[in-house]
């Protein structure tokens, strides 16, 4: 390969799916999806500071030295631009599958056209800005009060960004003068509310990243949870992916925010929802329940910092809908008027919402985290991963791992006296004893041994072993399995579950 | 409804599935395919002589008693034509599974643009011309001399008709000159050929129909079987549509012509076909062999009054292939030359297996029919009804005319005997026992008791009982199975196949 062209073909976002803007939502033959072509599965973050803060005076690695940036030229081109490639391929018709939606009989290559490449992209080093706001907590006990429940977005953008993240910074906005507005009328949180909106979270996820990188100490010790909202609407249908604890509280959340087209609470027409990032690329589905499918986190927004790297229970938020302009310059305002939220009644549920899930972790006495959930999301994981490695006829012992997950889907739904301070601190910390101190096998920077970022925005589950699985690496699997149950042991005994 | 107006969309018959005629076979879009829009699946025919022979001094019903004339004006376009009117329409978004190729968002009506529709077509009674030529038969037995192998095609067509029917034309007048030249050198056939090549087979078959109505008594006695080829031609690889005691027979013919691309015979590039006329129309499979597959015979060509009317085995041949501009202009001699059949080959293949098929039948001692297949064929058939019947909660018993069947299916694969004078009548007329003399209910033409054309290309089987099941009638479906069951016994007494 010589260099890589990417365009938007309208059978997956424009016409075949709907209406193209102006007229529906979906993107015209003239939209030009862009986005960073970087290896952030690795490591995300600034290139050159993989893994520690990307302050003045750190150190920087040569760019040759980067695993994560890219080799060769990439280009993303419209529907409209591309066609004029396409339509010049004259090798054999494309492969059942491969037609997509234009008016034209696909082909592939080589050729005979050539196509000569040449972009001007300015390589330097550039100034971001991160935008840090603080409502310290004012629990009488210090060692609550500096609890951080932390509220994430991003304010960087490709092109206008009216939805991606401007729909959600608007509403972080929102949120906080509406949490600043409660101060000043007395009513201040028991913990310390931090909202962070990230700069360059389209390069990387650099600003969140590099923050948490910064800060890594003080929220391994105080996080309590990451609420993150990139896009908070662009529809009218919720949608979450989470870490497993926190599904009960997220339903009841959803189930306090009135849904603005008066179809009973948001919870109420989120079932049929298609999900935010995983849903649709094949990950291996979790435990079927009959309440509303909670996605997987992958990666492509920054909780995966605070969630891959440092434990800390995470989930995105998003009101989700037909969205065909994602990262091309029809992602506007406008467009947001007439298709994504006409009157913006979703931005402000989603401040409803994101507010609720802020002020009751903040406020509460128990941490509502449940890890039975979480004790049976890891069974259905790990029979997944036993069918994979048996179509592989590849030998796996994961019953070290199943025994101490079934001590946690044995525990009671929510952790019997968690309403108790002492008994709430074990909830509070247990997803970090998920961490794996050296990461997973070649890519150290992501620790946590559950999920992980696959070269996609779609996740894998239980990356350790699956990879070494997947590479038909008997002994590194079996080591895997290893820290992999040391780590589902680590939380059932900080949750005292009982021995099996 | 107004008015009928159809489209070729590009999603069934355009660039969708491959290139555009000229660079490939498929219908640019401003192919036009034309059709007559009558209800033939009643009678065929000339609509105002139903059931009898349309000759100077018969009979003719008044165009009001018709039923199978139009009620509505209807007209094809192209979709390059089309789509003017199809971006028109304001409705709501097409529902799922109806958006088609064209480069937009496929929306429903009504309106707002109207559509004014005037047609100008000729109301009139014109002559056709029928071709017949007869090569007698020189057994010396007249009994057996006059018995007829009929050849079939017919030689009118939609615009040039290149593929349909030119190609099956060509291949008749080839077949002919070849018979003839073979009877000038004193190999004349026992039985008599006749080979019929029909007019007006586009408006409801009425060359043939009317033809096979004039001469119903001398065929009823005399016909052997109908070897109809409609196009020869459209492709490279074999398919078929036959009754199934021809089965064994088609077998070791098509084992006795080579490919003309040297892939061993067209026996060996037959197995993966797609079918003439009936596959893909979700039909109920018969029996499933290691042989290629055959094909039901459906209606849509000649062979419909020989094989439906009176009874007659009967096959329909075809090499296929991507054949996207049916009935249209750009069915021509240059798209045969470009993309059908480059140099001819298939055509000439086409005459061979046919002539191989025409002089077997004409000089066998035995008849090569297999009514053991025929009858595991009906034991498939009647499981499947049977089915219908139950997912209806409707209580059905067809034991009696599976018994029957059974009797069929335990026969030696060929009638033994069938070598005999005496014994190979019972198989020539075998067939015309599955006849009803009042038809199927409600379209009484139609006598075949196991086959039916449906209001389409498509047929069905078992047509009396089945359109009782789907009726949800009980007692009519019950005196079907009886009339079915009678059919099936005169088969297997004539036979002298043993009582079960």
């Amino acid at each position: 390969m010589a260099a890589l062209i990417t365009y938007s073909d309208p059978a997956e976002d424009g016409y075949v799916q709907g209406d193209v803007y102006p007229r529906g939502p979906w993107g015209p033959e003239t939209h030009v999806q862009r986005g960073a072509n970087v290896y952030d599965f690795i490591v995300p973050g600034d290139p050159l500071t993989p893994g520690w803060a990307s302050v003045p005076g750190a150190r920087r690695i040569a760019e040759g030295e980067s695993r994560i940036l890219p080799r060769m030229m990439s280009a993303p081109l419209s529907f409209k631009d591309a066609r004029v490639l396409l339509e010049a391929l004259d090798g054999p018709v494309r492969p059942a599958g491969w037609q997509g939606g234009g008016p034209f009989a696909y082909h592939v290559g080589p050729g005979p056209a050539r196509v000569r490449l040449k972009l001007d992209i300015p390589r330097e080093t550039r100034t971001i800005r991160d935008i840090i706001a603080r409502i310290p907590g004012t629990d009488p006990d210090p060692a609550v009060a500096r609890q951080v429940v932390l509220l994430s977005n991003h304010h960087d953008a490709w092109t206008y960004g009216g939805v991606d993240p401007s729909s959600g910074t608007a509403t972080a906005l929102e949120l906080g003068r509406s949490l600043g507005e409660l101060r000043r009328r007395g009513f201040s949180p028991r913990r310390t509310l931090v909202i962070g909106v990230w700069d360059a979270e389209e390069f990387t996820l650099t600003g969140s990243t590099e923050w948490g990188e910064e800060h890594r100490d003080l929220l391994s010790r105080d996080a309590v949870a990451c609420l993150n909202v990139d896009a908070s609407t662009s529809g009218d249908r919720l949608a979450m992916s989470a870490t497993p604890s926190l599904r009960p509280f997220l339903y009841e959340a959803a189930r306090a925010v009135a849904d603005p087209k008066g179809r009973g609470t948001v919870y109420d027409v989120w079932g049929a929802g298609e999900g935010a990032n995983i849903r649709g690329y094949g990950v291996a589905a979790g435990e079927k329940t009959a309440e509303p499918g909670v996605d997987i986190l992958g990666s492509g927004s920054d909780y995966t910092v605070f969630f891959n790297h440092l434990g800390i229970p995470s989930v995105d938020l998003l009101f989700d809908g037909p969205y065909g302009v994602y990262h091309s310059a029809y992602d506007s305002h406008e467009w947001m008027r007439r298709h994504g939220d006409p009157g913006f009644a979703y931005h402000a549920a989603m401040a409803r919402l994101w507010g609720v899930m802020a002020l009751r972790l903040a406020n509460a006495d128990a941490m509502p985290f449940d890890f039975a959930t979480y004790g049976r999301e890891l069974i259905a994981y790990i029979d997944d991963l036993e069918g994979v490695a048996k179509g592989k006829n590849l030998a796996l012992d994961l019953g070290a791992a199943r025994s101490q997950a079934r001590r946690l889907a044995a525990l009671s739904p929510l952790f019997p006296g968690a309403a108790d301070r002492d008994t709430a601190e074990p909830l509070r910390l247990a997803e970090r004893d998920l961490l794996a101190p050296d990461g997973i096998p070649d890519r150290p920077w992501f620790r946590h041994l559950v999920y992980a970022p696959l070269p996609s925005y779609a996740a894998e589950t239980l990356p350790g072993v699956r990879e070494a699985v997947v590479a038909g690496d008997s002994a590194r699997a079996a080591r895997q399995a290893a820290v992999l149950a040391d780590a589902i042991r680590r939380v059932a005994d900080r949750l005292r579950a009982p021995e099996p």
